[in-house]
């Protein structure tokens, strides 16, 4: 295969190890498994799902759900806030798919009941900690609300709760992520004790990649909705959610210059490929780590090696005295991406180590 | 317009007379006007350019100059290291139009010398301050080395020296911008001094957007390269490079939420819109500016109220008790972003206040 600009290579043999390991972690822990599909965001890769048995979604807008259900997937949650401007594209979509919305406030259900035409099953999405969105745990008078206002209406199926522990991105340490998700856990078997007898089918539904990789406990849980550990990248691999082997893409780039004086390297390869996103590393921004490409795949990532900044297409890595004289122009480098969803987004798609082209969907398809 | 998603508005009458300002400002300083179109990346938005008479432009990829050759321009530098592998690209380029390329170091040469088959012009990158790329300006060693080289090198241009001050963008004050501004300047005319002899038609190209619109002393400069000028962004505001009414785009987005207990608003629009760039606000991340809405353009951004985070189709908008009230859940209000440049190429399409649909580039034409 001939690189010439940056791709991003896809390790498929690491990539589906990364979803069969969830899907036996949801099975050994009873757990329904909803994968977050907004990390790759490709019917291409969403069709290695169903080799193991996945036949439910989770995405993060209505356009993907679209995307989605055109590439046969019918059983489909939007896990973001319902966004009432897009009434008329969540209506085809309910008629033709069992489709989950989100609510996150009461003021929602009377617009909903105007207008909502179809069987749509909703959750209310609770706050246990992270702050972006949803109802607060405690917040029971919300809660009653949005339930007693929904009650008796045909079309409207409550699924349950659901929460996104977002805040574990910002753990210190494992011992963190754990409290975040105990916090999480107790929060929510509250709110199912406190509504079940009213509504026996009533689901608790959990989704960061930190918790779903790294926890052990899922008492009272009914289903999970991880997306990152798919690819996995630094950041992950930073918060211990996965080995620097389980990163499932890097992307390739074109070495073009040299700087001896700094130990800098000069790669083809920047803000609109990789992301703005950065971990920080000796006290410096890292937006990736340096890895060297085989045929095969790549290597681990070189010591005391990363990108240390980005403009537009550039990326400037620092390196040490060793790893700078083995690199020359011309040379192809991959990159471990800090934040794989948004690099996968940007590059728009994957090309498997065998050099097949996976689509990813397009803007304004 | 009946807006459901987050889309970028282009206010076409303040990006026109962006161009227009930028255009009498290089012809009242008697210089050449190369603009960058990395900003756009948009064949439509090149078209408002040849309004005003501008011919030649200035890319950061092969891949953009394809798209722009495609699109009827012939005269194109390429600001960006040479890659040499890219060279097949490259040839086939130089075949069609007028192409310039960067050389960072007398590595490249052997190589060109080899493998060019057309004529094609290049000019030396020199690096006055910012560290990215290019050879220090004092570095004269190797700047003769790529000279003596390629001296009778049939295929050669040597077209002169070029510098891309992107320090301007850490600057703290204009002052700073000034120093930074100045100092380029002097050591561009310096290398302009010790070479004019030999190579009498040498020029001097100097790029970033906050001197060109900033300084009024170019003497000794021939080409200005600016490109974010065409939209401008917050960055800029916060320079000085602009005012807030110069800013062209703004990023449309739906209101999903609110939370009353933070004084946030939630919005459909995240870092696959915006992208996850941030200036510092009151010392806090601010990761765009809000704005509200009119049929023909937008108001003042309001007072103590901006995105303070973002994750994947997610904005928080910290705000004020006073704003919070105005704003509602199904509201659309405007983003003034931080980078226009990775904004626009995230979003993929800009949408003039009339409604016409102008193309950006796409990925993986």
């Amino acid at each position: 295969m001939k690189i010439t600009r940056p791709i991003l290579l896809l390790d498929k043999e690491k990539c589906r190890k990364n979803i069969q390991e969830m899907v036996l972690k949801a099975k050994n822990h009873n757990l329904k498994f909803r994968p977050h599909f907004k990390t790759h965001q490709s019917a291409g890769i969403g069709r290695w799902f169903k080799d193991f048995g996945v036949n439910s979604i989770t995405v993060s807008s209505v356009e993907m759900a679209e995307y989605f259900s055109q590439n046969g997937w019918n059983d489909i949650t939007i896990a973001f806030p319902f966004n009432q401007l897009e009434i008329d594209e969540i209506n085809k979509l309910a008629q033709q798919i069992k489709l989950n919305i989100l609510l996150v406030s009461s003021e929602s259900i009377e617009f909903l009941k105007i207008n909502i035409k179809n069987e749509i099953g909703f959750y209310i999405e609770v706050d246990t900690g992270y702050h972006r969105s949803g109802i607060r745990a405690e917040n029971i008078n919300e809660i009653d609300l949005i339930l007693n206002q929904s009650k008796d209406f045909p079309f409207f199926d409550f699924k349950g709760f659901l929460t996104h522990s977002g805040n574990s991105y910002q753990a210190k340490s494992q011992k963190e992520i754990s409290q975040i998700h105990h916090e999480s856990l107790q929060k929510m078997t509250n709110l199912k004790s406190r509504y079940l007898a009213k509504f026996p089918k009533l689901e608790l539904s959990i989704g960061d990649t930190p918790c779903c990789s790294l926890m052990n406990n899922f008492a009272g849980i009914d289903e999970i909705r991880p997306g990152n550990f798919v690819f996995y990248d630094i950041m992950q691999y930073q918060l211990g959610s996965c080995s620097i082997e389980q990163i499932a893409v890097a992307l390739a780039c074109p070495v073009v210059a040299k700087n001896q004086e700094l130990n800098e390297i000069i790669i083809y390869g920047g803000a609109v490929h990789l992301s703005k996103e950065y971990i920080l590393q000796n006290g410096l921004k890292c937006f990736g780590y340096i890895v060297s490409l085989r045929k095969n795949g790549w290597e681990k990532p070189l010591k005391n090696t990363f990108i240390t900044s980005l403009s537009q297409e550039h990326g400037i890595i620092k390196t040490t005295d060793e790893e700078f004289n083995k690199i020359n122009i011309g040379d192809i480098i991959g990159v471990l991406p800090v934040h794989s969803c948004l690099t996968a987004n940007l590059m728009k798609q994957y090309v498997t180590l065998d050099g097949e082209i996976i689509p990813h969907m397009q803007k304004n398809n």
